[in-house]
C-alpha cells in the first residue's frame, strides 16, 4: 500500500466518528533479561517493557502500531486478540494467515479500527512467541459521548499469564520432537507479568516450606498491588494470555459481578470466583464493602489440569492501610481442578445484555469439528476431523487473493466426522494426516460450529480446549455432554439471548455450539488458544470472500510464493 | 532466476571440465535434541545429522544444495567457507550481504563451482547459528585426471568446534545486553561433533577427579576413533569451526607434516603439534611409524585464552589393537596458552608451494584496520577504525546492484586510523559508532590490508583475532609486533613465496599484512571469525564491481528494501 493509500484509508476511517482519534505507537520487539517470578530468564519485550505497553483507546479510534523487529534471527507478528479487523484483515497479525512474519530489522505498520468498547489484549502469533512473553493489554473505552451500561468509580487491569523457566524456543523444539516431550506445568502464574516462584506472599498460611517473600516492592517480580478506597465500586478488567493454564480468579471476601465477556456486554451476574480460560477476557465489578482495616487477597489458581503450580497472588489494598499489609485470612481456594461442572454452571450464566445482537435463527452450513489427539509418523499431534494443521509458508490471504497454486491444500478439510466415532475411547486408529486446507465460506452465510471433544490418546483422558475465532465474535448457542445430536440443537440451543464471545471452551467429552455470520472478508484462524496445542496442529482456517479484500499492503506478503511472485517479473 | 536460467547456468558450468559433475543435495535444517558432550542440549542439524553431512566433490564440480529451512521462527543461510564463489556471489550464504535469510518453510538453492582442491567447511552465517552447531565439512579432491603434490595411503577428516551448554540464542541475547554478558569459555571441545564433559578418556593420567568415560562407543558423544594400519602415511584434514577457541592439535608420538592451508598447497614442513584458529583449515600428513602394539592420542587444547575447558581427545587406533585400548602415555600437552611466539613461529614456516601464484609487487590501495574494543551507548562492541559493524536488513548485493537508497551508510568507512593512536593502551576515548558503510574496491586493483591489533578495554589485554575474507584467497605478506610502519612493509614483506589463505590471525599488540586482487565481482565480508566478536561488530564489507554481477536470483532478495522494491510495482 502506498503512503497515499494509507493516508486515504486513515482519512476514510477517521470519518466514522468525528471524535475518533488515530493513536500512533512505535514499538520495537526484542529479547530482554527479566525475572518475571524471581528467577531470571529471557522475555520478549516491547520497548523494554514486559508485558508490553498497555494501549488505551476509545471506540472508533484508529490504532497505528509501527512495529520494528529487533530480534536477532526470528520473524515476528502481533495479533490483536478480539479486534475483528473489518476492512483490514491483513492487520490481524497471524503468521501464515494474514501476513508474512516481519523479518529482523524490518518494520511493519498495523493500522486498524477498534470499533467496540471492551477488554482486549494483543500477543505474538508466530511459533510460540506468546509463551515467550510477547503480550500486553488493549483497552477500548466507550466513545467520549457514550456511557458504559454500568457504573464504577475506578478500574484496574489484570493480564494473566503462565511462565516456564525453560525458554519457549526449547519448548517448541520439545513439542516438535519424536518422541514427543511435553512442556509440563508452568513454574509460575503471573499477574501483569509478575509472580513469585521461590517465595510466597502468603507463606504464613501455607503448610509448605516455601518462605515468605521479602520484597521491597520494586523487584521485577513484586506483585502489582491494587489500591482501593472503601465503599466504592471498581471495574476489574481481566484477560488470560496463558500458554496452557486455565485459571480461577477470586478476590478474598468480595463478590464479583461479571458484566463483560470478550469485549461484549453481558447480563450482570454475581459469583464468588470465576474461571477464565486462555484467550478469554472479562470485566467484573466489585464493591469495597469489607472491613476497611484489612487488605484482601486477589488470587489465581490452575484449573482443568492437576495443579503443580503455586497460586498467583496480589493484594487488594484498602487505603490508607499499608499496601504490604498481609490479609488476615488465607488466600481464597479454587474449586477442585477437575470440577468441570463448576465451570459449566458459570458459562451457563452468561447471556447477552438486553439489546445485544441476536443470532440468525437458521444456519446455512454446520461444521462438526472432532477434537482428537493423534500420531503422525510417530509425532504427537492434535487433529480436527483427523487433519492436523501445519501452517503454510505463504500467508493464505495472499495466496487466495492472488490465486497462487500449491500454496496450500486446495481440497477442503471435511465438514464433519464419522457418526460411528466413539468419543469416549482413545482413537481406534490414532494416525491422522497433516493438512493446511481451508474452509471457504460464502459471503453472509450463517455458520454453525459444533466443537466435539473426545478421548485423547491415553485412556480416560479428555482435555479442555479454549477455541478462539479471529475476525469475528460468535454467539454461544449451547453446551452439552457426550455426543452432539441434532436433537440437542433443537431442544437446547439458546437463540434468544446467547452471549457473543470470541473464545469458548469445549469441556472434556462434551460439545460446544457456536454461530457466526461470515460477513468479514479475509482469512481467519479458528484454533485452540493453548499455545502448545496450536503448535502441534489444533486449528482450522476459514476464508471469507478474499476477492473483496482491498489494500493488502504488498509488504505483508514478501515471503513464500507471494514473495516469489513479486520478485519474478523483475528485471535481473 | 528461472528454472531455465538455472539449467543454462548449470550447462555453462558443466562445460568447464568434461569430467566435472553436478552434485545435488537436498538438505533440511532443523533443531534436534543431541548430546555433543554427554550433556543433552539442542543442536542445529542438517537432515538429522550433527555435524551436517560431509560434502565430497572434485575440482570443477558444481555443488547444488537445495536447502529447506525447517526451523520454527528463524531464518537461515549457509556459507561455504573458502569457496570464492566466482560468478555466484549470491551463493556465498552470508545474511545481510549476499542474500536474505531463508524464511522458515522456504527453500533456497545454492549452486556454485568448487574450483580448487582442498579442505573446506560450511557453516551458518546468520546471528550465531554456527555456534548452534550448523556446520559440516566440504572436501574437494583433485579432478580425476590430476594428482595431489604429495602421497598418502588414506585420509581422515576432523572438524573441530567448541560447545556451550547455554543455547547460542541465549548467548546472543547476553552479548547484546547492557551491561554486556560475556559467554565465557566453552564447556567442551568437539572433534566431528563429539566431546566428553562429565568424563575423560584419559582420566587415569589426570590429577583431576573427572571419572574415566565408560562408553559403549555408540553414544552421541563417544569419540570417533581413527583406525590406521602401521607403516602407512595418512592425510588428516582438519578445519576449525570454533565459535571462540583457538586450538592446538597434536597426535601423540607422531610428527605432522603440514601440506595444505585453507585449500592452498604449501611447502611441506614438519611440526610436533600445531595451532589452528577458527576459520582455518589444514591438511597434515602423518606416518604410522610408532610401536604398533599401542594406540595413540589425538588431542586438541585451548590456546590464546586462559583454558577452562578440558582437552578434546580421540584415539589413533593401530589396527589390529582394540580401538578402545587406552594409549600408554598421557595425552600430549599444548604450549602455554599465552605463548604466542610458538604460534608465530608456526605461521612463519608457511610458504606457498613452488609454482603457486605470486602476489602483484605493488598495491593500489592499502587499508590500515585498527582492531579495538569499544563502548557504544553502554554496549560493549568491537570496532574497526572506530566503526562497529551492524548488519543492514537489505543484503548489500541487492541494494548495490539495484542502486537502492538508504539501505546502508553510503559514506565509506575510513581506510586508516590516527597515527597518534597508542595501541598499547586502552582506547583513550572508548566510544565508537555503529556503521554499515562499504569499502568500494575498483576492479582488478591490488588491495593491501594491514590488520593492526591494540589493547582492549581492560589494561594489558589484547586478544587474538582470526580474520576471514569471503570471495578470495589472500597472500599473507608478513607479521609484526607493535605498530605497523611503512618500513615494515619494505623490509619484511614476503613477495616471493607468501602463502595463500582465507583466514589469518592478528596477534596481540601486533599486525598482520595481506594482499589480494579485487577481481571477484560481488560483496564480501571480511571479519573476525570468532562468532561473538562478529556478532558485536568486528567486521568490514568490501564491494567489487557489483554492476558486473549477473543472474542474482531474485528469491535471494525478497527482504528489506529489495523485497519492497519487488512488491512495489505489483498490482494490488
Amino acid at each position: 500500500m502506498s503512503l497515499l493509500g494509507i493516508l486515504l484509508l486513515l482519512l476514510e476511517l477517521s470519518t466514522i466518528s468525528a471524535m475518533a482519534k488515530t493513536r500512533q505507537f512505535k514499538w520495537r520487539v526484542e529479547y530482554m533479561h527479566w525475572s518475571p517470578d524471581g528467577v531470571e530468564g529471557v522475555v520478549m519485550a516491547i520497548n523494554g517493557k514486559f508485558p508490553g505497553p498497555t494501549i488505551r483507546a476509545r471506540t472508533g479510534d484508529t490504532i497505528s502500531v509501527e512495529l520494528t523487529n529487533k530480534l536477532l534471527t526470528e520473524g515476528v507478528v502481533i495479533h490483536w486478540h478480539g479486534i475483528p479487523q473489518r476492512g483490514t484483515p491483513w492487520a490481524d497479525g497471524t503468521a501464515s494467515i494474514s501476513q508474512c512474519p516481519i523479518n529482523p530489522g524490518e518494520t511493519f505498520v498495523y493500522t486498524f479500527i477498534v470499533d467496540k468498547a471492551g477488554t482486549y489484549f494483543y500477543h505474538g502469533h508466530y511459533g510460540m512467541q506468546r509463551s515467550a512473553g510477547l503480550y500486553g493489554s488493549l483497552i477500548v473505552e466507550v466513545a467520549k459521548d457514550e456511557k458504559e451500561p454500568f457504573h464504577y468509580d475506578g478500574e484496574f487491569n489484570l493480564l494473566l499469564s503462565d511462565w516456564w523457566h525453560k525458554s519457549s524456543q526449547d519448548q517448541q523444539i520439545d513439542l516438535s520432537s519424536k518422541p514427543f516431550r511435553w512442556i509440563g506445568e508452568p513454574q509460575s502464574l503471573l499477574m501483569n507479568g509478575r509472580g513469585q516462584f521461590n517465595c510466597s506472599l502468603a507463606a504464613q498460611f501455607s503448610k509448605s516450606s516455601v518462605p515468605q517473600c521479602k520484597l521491597r516492592g520494586d523487584e521485577q517480580y513484586a506483585p502489582q498491588i491494587i489500591h482501593v478506597h472503601p465503599n466504592k465500586t471498581y471495574r476489574l478488567r481481566v484477560a488470560s494470555s496463558t500458554a496452557l493454564s486455565s485459571l480461577n480468579l477470586a478476590i478474598g471476601g468480595h463478590k464479583m459481578v461479571v458484566v463483560e465477556a470478550d469485549g461484549n456486554y453481558i447480563q450482570p451476574f454475581s459469583v464468588e470466583n470465576m474461571d477464565i480460560y486462555s484467550g478469554e477476557s472479562y470485566s467484573i465489578l466489585f464493591t469495597t464493602d469489607q472491613n476497611p482495616s484489612n487488605n484482601y487477597w486477589i488470587s489465581v489458581n490452575v484449573r482443568a489440569r492437576e495443579p503443580k503450580t503455586s497460586q498467583g497472588l496480589t493484594i487488594l489494598n484498602y487505603i490508607p492501610n499499608f499496601g504490604s499489609k498481609i490479609p488476615i485470612s488465607p488466600p481464597p481456594l479454587p474449586p477442585l481442578w477437575n470440577d468441570y461442572n463448576y465451570s459449566k454452571v458459570f458459562y451457563k450464566k452468561i447471556f447477552g445484555l438486553i439489546g445485544s445482537p441476536k443470532p440468525p435463527t437458521q444456519y446455512n452450513r454446520r461444521f462438526l469439528l472432532l477434537n482428537t489427539q493423534n500420531r503422525i509418523e510417530g509425532y504427537t499431534r492434535w487433529a480436527i476431523n483427523n487433519i492436523s494443521l501445519v501452517f503454510p509458508t505463504t500467508p493464505y490471504l495472499g495466496s487466495i487473493k492472488y490465486g497462487i497454486n500449491n500454496a496450500f491444500d486446495t481440497k477442503s478439510p471435511p465438514d464433519t466426522f464419522s457418526k460411528d466415532y466413539d468419543i469416549m475411547k482413545p482413537p481406534p486408529n490414532p494416525n491422522s494426516t497433516y493438512g493446511n486446507g481451508v474452509y471457504m465460506l460464502k459471503f453472509n452465510t450463517t455458520i454453525d460450529i459444533i466443537l466435539q471433544n473426545a478421548n485423547a490418546l491415553a485412556e480416560n483422558v479428555s482435555e479442555i480446549h479454549p477455541w478462539h475465532l479471529h475476525g469475528h465474535n460468535f454467539w454461544v448457542l449451547g453446551y452439552g455432554d457426550g455426543d452432539f445430536t441434532t436433537e440437542d440443537a433443537e431442544t437446547t440451543f439458546n437463540l434468544n439471548n446467547p452471549p457473543l464471545k470470541n473464545t469458548i471452551v469445549v469441556f472434556p467429552y462434551g460439545w460446544t455450539a457456536l454461530r457466526f455470520v461470515a460477513n468479514n472478508p479475509g482469512v481467519w484462524a479458528f484454533h485452540c488458544h493453548i499455545e502448545p496445542h496450536l503448535h502441534i496442529g489444533m486449528g482450522v482456517v476459514f476464508a471469507e470472500d478474499v476477492h473483496l479484500v482491498k489494500n493488502i499492503p504488498n509488504e505483508a506478503l514478501t515471503c513464500g510464493l507471494t514473495g516469489k511472485m513479486f520478485a519474478k517479473d523483475k528485471h535481473k
